[in-house]
Formats: C-alpha cells, structure tokens, sequence
C-alpha cells in the first residue's frame, strides 16, 4: 500500500460542535463527528453522529443524567426520556455509567445530515435525519456509512441499546424519507459497509465482530441476496499485533473498486485508545482475501482538535467521496468532537 | 410454568467419559457431554460433544499442549496439529492458556454420534460425526443442536477458532453423510436453536449473544428464507437480576410448540459458573414475544457428577426428546464430563 498519501486539507477541522443546535430543547450537543458521506446531486452530503447530553438540572445536583428512548410495543412509539442517578463517589469515565451491572450512556446519539456544493463548507440540518425509534436502539444510533446501489442509499449505523451495539440498516433515495430496515447483525458487532456492487451476484457487508472472551480484533465479511438476510460469515484480516492496532480493527466507509481490487479504508485502536487509519486491498471477486495492507497508519491523531475532546486521541472514518482529479475526500471524526478533512492520493 | 416438573431418571448418570474412545492416537478424552437430541427412525439419536486433549510428551515436561486444527486454503485440507507452550508460573485455568494476548483452548471438541433404542442405553460410534475442518473451526466445533424441518436434521453448533466463537450450520438426512453450510452468525455468538417448523413462512432461530462492553446475557431471535441468510434480529428475552442467570442465559434445545406456544428449555449461569436448566414460554405466532419464564430453576447442580468434572457445577441441555406419553426425554451435559437424563413432565 506504499503508493497512497493521506494528508490533511488544512489545520483546522471543517465541522466542529457549536455548529450544531441540539435537537431537543433541555439538551446540549457534545460532539458532532464520524460522518458517513456521499455524493447526492450536485451535493456532497454528511450524515453525521451527533452526540447530545441532558443539560444539568438545578433541581438535582450532584446526579448523573442518562438519556434513554423508551420504546411502547403497545402503541409501537417511541419517547425520550432522561433518568437520573447519584453522582459515584469514585472517579469514573464521564460517557458510561454503570448501575446494578448495567451499564448505560450518558449521551444519546442520532444522525444528522449536512449538505455542501465544495466539499468543505456545509450547511447543517436543524433537525435529526435518523434519530432512535427501535427497541434495540433505545441508547442511540451511531457512526453511520453509506452506500449507494443502483439507486438506492443504503445506510449501515451502530444502533445500541441496554443488549449492546448492532448493526441497524435504512435506506433512502432522497435524503427526505429514511426507511428502516431493521437490524441485520446482533450484538456485539459495529463498524458495517456494504459493498457498492454485487459480487459473484451477492451483496457483500464487512463488519467487525466484538471480542468476548477467546478472540481478537478482526474484520469479517458476509454475504446477501436481498440486503435484509445475511450469511457465509467469514474473516477476512485480524491485528497484527502492532501496537496501533492492538485493541480494534475495524472497516471505515464502503470499499472502492480499483485495478487493484477493492480499496478499504480502515481504522484501528491501540491499546490506550488512540485510534489511526490505514488503508487495505481486497480481492475484486474474492474481496474475503486480503491482498495487502498498510505497514503503518496513514494518519493518527496530532492536532489539538484530534488530541482533544469528547473521546480524546481520535481520528476516525466511515465516509469518502471520490474527486473528478481521482484523489478522494476522506472526511474523519476527530475526538468525538469535530469533523476534519484529509486528502487521498495515489502516486 | 408452574405446571411443569423436571425430574432426574435416576441419580446416575446414562453416559461418562470412560465410555468414548479417543478419535486420534496421543489424545485422551477429557468429557463426553452437552448432546444434542433426536429421533431417527426407530432410535433416539445423541450428537455428543466429546472434549480431547493431547496426552503429555515424556520429552516435554512443564508443557502446555494446545490442540489445534489447521486450515491450508490452498489445498482444502484441515491437519490436527499439537502446540506447546512452557507452564506458566502462576496458577491458571486448565482449560485455557493465553499467550502474548492470543488466548487457546487446551483441549478440542467434536461431534460424535450415539444411538439407543430406550432412550437410556448408547453405543457410542468409535469415529467423529462432525470433527473441525474450517478455519473457523480452528479451536473446535461443540454443543450442537439438532432441528428437524420436513426431512431434513439441521445441526447448529458453536465452530471456534482464535477469532471468537460464532454458529456453524450443518444438515444431514441419514446421520452418515453430513454437508455444512457454513457459519450462520459470526462471533461471538453461542447457544443457537431453529425452530422445527416455518412461522408467518420464515425459518426461525434463537441465539445468544455474548457480551462485550455494553450489554447483558439475553436470549435472541431471528429469520431466515433458505437458512443460510440470516437477519431481522431481535431480543426476546434476559437475565432478570435473578443469582441463577447473572451471568448467562441461552436456549437449549429446539422450541416445541405446544397448546399454550412455544415451550423452550433454557439455560442460565450464575456469577460462579453454576449453569441452571428452566422453561420458558414464546407465542405461537411471534416467537419473538415471551409469554411466561420459569421464577426458579428446575434442575441445578446436586449430584457428585453434577458437580465435580471438566468444569464443575454444570447441568446443561441442549438436546431433549418427545416420549408417546406426552412427556420429554432431557439430555442433559453434567459438570462438562458426561449426561445425564431427566424427565419433563405436564401436571
């Protein structure tokens, strides 16, 4: 993979948190990152994961606020509602709160989509694109990408709830309406991109298993007839045991087909958490083989605005657009904060 | 479900580990437990897991063997190889060894086949039914269950390799040739049963996620139109909070449907690893909606061979058969070493 640069548009990040307003009164935004991307029209558009937090209540100091989207099977809606609990006494990772062995989100995430004619400046909806209505995405849904067959969006997202993180899929074909069509990997599984085309005559999905128990850090690919059933699960490529990989490894938006086979764009986590991309080639009609990968990240976390923020030392990415010159956009989450920009190339 | 009783056949148990004989020379058989259940014909069917690990080298002293199935894609073919790692100098758990993060099983399980016209007496076959041959079997394949759907006996079992466990799939109609069709749900994954007949037209399987940061032990289902392709997946039912089923909870055998729905023989897992058997009950036509459960466990570990074996304090059933009298033949793995039988009975 020696032929590829990654180098970032500029030092400042092109999308940052106080450019999006919460979408319910009573609540702030924390972060608005990790968007999926694709070209629409003469739009590029984002679909971004925004990150809201109950603001504090005066009435109740010292508690912790836990949003929650509470599903009626009854009436089939779906209500957002904020529980609160006593501050630990102990330190504790201010995302996550654990109660009586469960373990809940101090933030609520949804998709929101922003629209752009140069790839740089966007203009940001007031209101969520995709925002939790299912059971199993009572927690939120999070780090969406999206793939364009025929002429259908098709939209993977992490749909998390108080089982765990799955794999939620929509599609749409203007960017108004958004069908569900349910989820398509249980718990614990995240970080999902369909291939753009058929392969061998199956819809192709890669997807990242979580570790429980035996296992390590690795990217599997299943196949489909309809996009709704997916089977023949297969690995594909694990942590090689480098350092900037050790904790996950994970696919970023969809594959691309080159000569060379299907490009990914790939992140992986190092054992404190500092995330870094990569690239990887697949095989056109095989892409369950690896071809190649990088030796070593192609970006990792330097600026202030990458170091910093919701969930420091972050760069991330689940969406790319390709340019008429042949480099593409490769559009990144930093710190679960902002969005940057950085610029693919091949030598 | 307080019309139900589970009572031991009586207090010893049908199958132990002496009567398996090794499936390769060097290894020893370390349990014969957890089978899966049938009728065939005019036998009652047991798909047994039997555990094998590589006996000691004299030439290798303070050695840890560690059996392992090696897959070459060029070829096709799977070899069984033994590993050996230096003992570790602290205390460990005999059934694994982690090393430089990789953690491995220390022994390897297949499928091997018994048969019984009682019910109550095996010949257990002196060769493997289903032995490891994939690369996701690399670690071993073990606790199936066996589901028939018109003529054909569908075998979920749990295929393990370094990359975590998921569901392998595999069908037979004669229990002497046997065709996989590969792995259904990817790691981690445990614990999956079809349903014997279609509902609202679709094949059904239950399964159990495991849990990997957020989430906690709960029971899944979902749908399928060939039973390769899986999707719409969906929590039926978790842990309560009870001690019993802290720390797991998955089906067991096959549902069977019954005048008040689906009866499902399940299993939980205390915070100490002591595995527990109960009933539930799912609704005829969504499967997905629990009806009644089981307040307390119906069977526990009590017996000696119950509670001391390969992994102590076990009662586990994922294999159980329809008696003329209406009541059920429950096979069940004692203590991971042999089976025990108990019968369910309708007050």
């Amino acid at each position: 993979m020696k032929n590829y640069t990654l180098r970032r548009h500029n030092d400042q990040p092109i999308l940052v948190t106080a450019d999006v307003t919460p979408s319910e009164p009573g609540f702030a935004v924390l972060g608005a990152f990790n968007p999926a991307a694709c070209r629409f029209g003469n739009e590029i558009i984002l679909l971004l994961r925004v990150a809201e937090a109950p603001l504090p209540d005066p009435d109740q100091p010292n508690t912790i606020a836990v949003p929650i989207v509470q599903f009626d099977p009854k009436t089939g809606e779906a209500e957002l509602m904020v529980k609160r609990f006593p501050e630990p006494a102990e330190p504790y990772d201010p995302r996550v709160l654990t109660i009586d062995g469960q373990t809940y989100l101090t933030s609520l995430s949804h998709l929101r989509l922003a629209r752009s004619y140069d790839g740089v400046h966007f203009i940001i909806d007031p209101q969520p694109f995709l925002f939790p209505a299912r059971p199993d995405e009572s927690f939120g849904v999070e780090d969406a990408r999206i793939t364009k067959i025929d002429d259908t969006y098709w939209i993977t997202y992490t749909a998390v709830s108080e089982n765990g993180p799955g794999v939620g899929l929509a599609k749409t074909t203007d960017f108004v309406h958004v069908e569900r069509v349910g989820m398509v990997l249980p718990p614990p599984n995240k970080d999902a991109c369909l291939f753009p085309q058929r392969v061998n005559g199956k819809l192709m999905m890669l997807h990242r298993p979580m570790v429980s128990d035996i296992g390590k850090p690795s990217v599997w690919i299943c196949e489909s007839d309809d996009g709704v059933h997916w089977g023949n699960h297969r690995f594909v490529f694990g942590a090689l045991g480098e350092a900037w990989e050790f904790q996950k490894i994970g696919a970023g938006p969809e594959p691309v087909l080159t000569d060379d086979g299907w490009l990914l764009l790939y992140h992986g986590a190092s054992q404190t958490h500092e995330y870094a991309l990569a690239l990887a080639l697949l095989d056109q009609n095989n892409p369950g083989q690896l071809l190649d990968r990088s030796a070593a990240p192609l970006l990792t976390p330097e600026l202030s605005w990458e170091r910093e923020g919701f969930f420091p030392n972050v760069v991330f990415s689940n969406g790319w657009v390709a340019q008429p010159d042949g480099s593409w956009l490769v559009y990144y989450g930093a710190a679960d904060s902002g969005v940057g920009l950085a610029i693919l190339e091949r030598k």
